[in-house]
């Protein structure tokens, strides 16, 4: 079937999750030790016989393993990056076998806080050590050789995901050629910081919280994960947007109540996201993931000179940004293009014109899908000269 | 004594709050009925012969009447301005009779949610009701009457105190010479009321709130308080000067913890900021400050018209915004200035180079002080026209 056949709107389809167990301990950065893990992850496409076109792409945030597809109801469990992953589409399911994970720490179906510890037959809780990054990706290394990758054609991810692509492209250079880090950061900043610490601190005050062992109380910190989200929202959004879609309307009615109730569609729509959050996501695997977050800093190990940080990496890289992204700025991203051209690695860039600021990422929009779409064009481009074979 | 031999660092010295009582009923604009209230205020410097040289300070979300001075104590006690306020300051007490009052619904001794209810020999708690700035202007125009204040020299105030300026000088053009709106807007857009409802939920969902009963359940919403001020404090700063300020510093140690206690300085901070606010300020209160910040939109009267909104000012104007301010941003300065100016309003503009955020309008900045300094000096000439006498 040639490309110009396929609508855009075709989906990888009905998918379904699957695991694979580990049985070793891994000592983690923060020297915390798990004896024996699970990865939930999803896999769409098919793998060729050189496995030299397999996709990795690593979550953000609040995102998890289940990227494309739907469980059987399209509507309601399309994953989340269905719009790039799929037959047509960007990421063409029909040229690439793509991966995702749930990450370590996860609440998707990896191993987490929520997940029983063998040691003592009850939910980690509190006792789940914090991962970072470097977690991700050795245990991201350990999937790939069960999955008999050698080398990603490409890794990419945006936000805390492109993270996972940075890191990638320094510790394992060989193993993947292309990685594309999307709405991204070198490192978090002060503000950065700052409001993660604020999230963390909604939820680890909350009554519900029980320092990390909920799952013992029969409670959940909900409350704290609600807020946490409302504030989350506010920044993955740009003002401007805001102004455009919520401006100060008034939800459904003329005039004020002069009540606590929601004045604003805002008020509500931020309540609403807060409130749905609440009902799938773990609250200690958002902990760890703000902390993950926090934690990245590769130049740290080199006396903050991000150019001899990104020395190791031998990939080819695509960073993209959004102009309207204030959590992860621009000014980010080309933080990292000018540590890579220092290195004379190959490089591309694109600060792409968007008014949905950091979750520019996760939606639709002609320029960055169009630029995604070539350059992995690009990569299947490298794949065929690889296989010396062409499609 | 002439000016020349003051110090800029003298300070009015030693201050005792007054209050007055009003025994009238007020409707509010919210339709709230108050049966008397007191106000509780400040006065520095003395009120000439006609009482032609009183200054206004409008006092923001968390800020109360003790504007300048102390309680005994300079170190501990000193008021929130005491930088601009004083003999051979800015706002210069040796001229000028400056009087700044504690907002209706305050914590600092006006009648307030904490207040004793008459009704009930109960603190109001949440049967105070919603209070609104057009609310506070009229209740400062009861000040201004019981001072004999017929007309203020100039009004003033930054951010929710430049939304006061902005109300007198529509509401009671007649009773004002001057307004001065530092770091303020004409209404708040989408992300400013989202900030201010996520300070709300924290709040309002802590189980200490008791929805606002809280002073009879012997309980205090401390957990929320403190996350909604860790917020506040992210947004009074700019992200350039948290970068300078903290970056990614960690506190008083070399290496990660891997702990949720705090990695950053940042956090610390943020955290030390939160736990302080908690100690001196009443919830509910804050909840009230938020909405009136949301609620105050004088053109949402004129069909969404900002210059038809202030046509009927009839006072000189000083707009001052800072540019690193992003939650009240020096475009919504620019937005007053316009419709002032399509009014033919006298209008004077600064925008002050400053790394501080909106924090900038309560610290010492040399081009922000001389900018008022000499607004303040065209103040005091107006006053000698009219007094048709030298000083």
């Amino acid at each position: 079937m040639s490309e110009s056949q396929l609508s855009t709107d075709q989906s990888v389809g009905l998918v379904a999750p699957q695991s694979v167990v580990f049985d070793q301990s891994i000592e983690l950065t923060s020297k915390g030790v798990l004896h024996g893990f699970e990865l939930a992850y999803e896999t769409y496409g098919e793998l060729n016989s050189d496995a030299s076109n397999a996709i990795l792409i690593c979550h953000a945030l609040s995102g998890d393993h289940h990227a494309a597809g739907h469980y059987g109801d399209a509507d309601k469990t399309r994953g989340w990056w269905d719009t790039m992953i799929g037959p047509g589409k960007p990421i063409d399911t029909n040229h690439f076998y793509v991966v995702c994970s749930n990450n370590l720490g996860g609440c998707g179906g990896s191993t987490g806080p929520s997940s029983t510890n063998p040691a003592t037959g009850k939910p980690y809780g509190p006792d789940f050590p914090i991962v970072t990054v470097e977690d991700w990706v050795h245990t991201q290394t350990m999937l790939s050789d069960h999955l008999g990758i050698q080398q990603w054609a490409a890794v990419m991810g945006g936000s805390l995901g492109g993270m996972q692509a940075i890191q990638w492209s320094i510790s394992h250079p060989e193993r993947l050629r292309h990685a594309i880090v999307i709405a991204s950061a070198a490192k978090l900043n002060a503000q950065n910081i700052g409001f993660n610490d604020v999230a963390r601190q909604a939820i680890r005050t909350d009554p519900g919280f029980f320092n990390g062992d909920y799952y013992q109380h029969n409670s959940n910190p909900d409350r704290g994960m609600r807020v946490a989200r409302m504030l989350g929202h506010i920044t993955y959004l740009s003002e401007s947007l805001m102004g455009q879609k919520f401006g100060r309307n008034l939800r459904q009615k003329a005039t004020f109540d002069y009540e606590f109730t929601p004045e604003f569609e805002v008020e509500s729509y931020l309540r609403y996201q807060g409130d749905s959050f609440v009902n799938r996501f773990d609250a200690n695997t958002y902990l760890l993931m703000t902390k993950a977050l926090d934690y990245f800093d590769p130049a740290a190990q080199t006396n903050d000179d991000l150019t001899r940080a990104l020395a190791p990496a031998k990939t080819n890289f695509l960073v993209i940004s959004f102009n309207s992204d204030w959590r992860f700025s621009s000014e980010r991203s080309k933080e990292i293009v000018r540590a890579l051209q220092s290195n004379k690695h190959n490089v591309s860039y694109a600060d792409i014109d968007s008014p949905y600021g950091h979750d520019s990422f996760l939606l639709e929009n002609s320029d960055y899908f169009e630029l995604m779409r070539a350059y992995m064009t690009r990569v299947r481009g490298d794949l065929a000269d690889e296989n010396k074979e062409g499609r």
